[in-house]
């Protein structure tokens, strides 16, 4: 039993369909973790995942979809990261524990949050993207409670940009999390 | 006389120091319009400019240092959006007047806004970008009034998170100026 870098188990078989999809978005996280995304390639992928350079064409039409993949995975962590500081905090404390997940969330996956929020994914062209940072952006509409449409929307701008220019060290953490009281 | 792709006007002698220095900074910006940061090169602003590939390191020691004099220019144009806009502003709407500058600044000036918070250029590195993004936002904290440096961060953050989702075409300018209210 070989293990890849990408932790994925293998026996010299052909990794099952859903396996190797998830293989090769994990080893595209990890490509993307070392901060440029243009060494997220398939080929890259690929070869941290143990398979031909071929074999992601089964998955995903380009290098795009790849990454498309990865930032749909992202917003999946960030629905799952403000849904937890719900669970955590009192009502009335709702929008004030959202923002800070937010801007946890940014700090803690950087690179995630720069693919989630960039220019290198069209989002319009990959529907699985679209409803998961759909996924996200609903959690905090219906959490944010008895506000109207203008309000959530300022809120979720105060707790995006806090936290983009605490990604791009622009503002203290700190300073960040003391704003939003 | 030839007149270049960015607009200076020659007669064969060489540009007076200033003079290159400021082609070479037009040449990178129309080139970053493009929407491709990597497209701008040294050697790409220098044939732009109408000069020989070597003539940047006159003014460059490489790519960043060019990218962020494109940056620190950013950073005046928005400190010039910011500034005008406090003049057509009644006191009691400053924060407003100064977030719909601030979005409109993300819309009209993308691929700068893109570049002025992104990761490409370390701004600890360069001092005259530090400085231009240190005008920008001593003017939005001076023409807060009498708010706290928290709920001038606040209001920084809410300008600054709705002109990136729109500028990334994730709300509407619309929505994103109705959210200031």
């Amino acid at each position: 039993v070989s293990t890849s870098k990408s932790g994925v188990s293998r026996r010299g078989e052909a990794y099952h369909h859903g396996n190797l999809r998830q293989a090769l978005v994990t080893a595209a996280r990890d490509l993307l973790k070392g901060g440029d995304p243009a060494a997220v390639t398939l080929r890259e992928a690929a070869r941290l995942a143990g398979v031909s350079h071929n074999a992601p064409y089964r998955h995903f039409a380009g290098r795009e979809a790849l990454l498309a993949a990865v930032a749909a995975e992202g917003f999946e962590d960030l629905r799952r990261g403000l849904a937890a500081a719900l669970a955590d905090t009192k009502p009335e404390r709702r929008l004030n524990g959202l923002g800070q997940a937010y801007i946890r969330f940014a700090v803690t996956h950087r690179s995630d949050f720069r693919l989630m929020f960039g220019s290198e994914v069209r989002a319009a062209l990959h529907p699985e993207l679209q409803e998961a940072a759909l996924g996200a952006f609903s959690l905090l509409r219906d959490a944010a409670g008895p506000h109207d449409a203008s309000a959530v929307l300022r809120a979720w701008g105060t707790a995006h940009g806090l936290a983009h220019l605490v990604a791009n060290g622009q503002v203290s953490l700190e300073a960040a999390l003391g704003a939003l009281d």
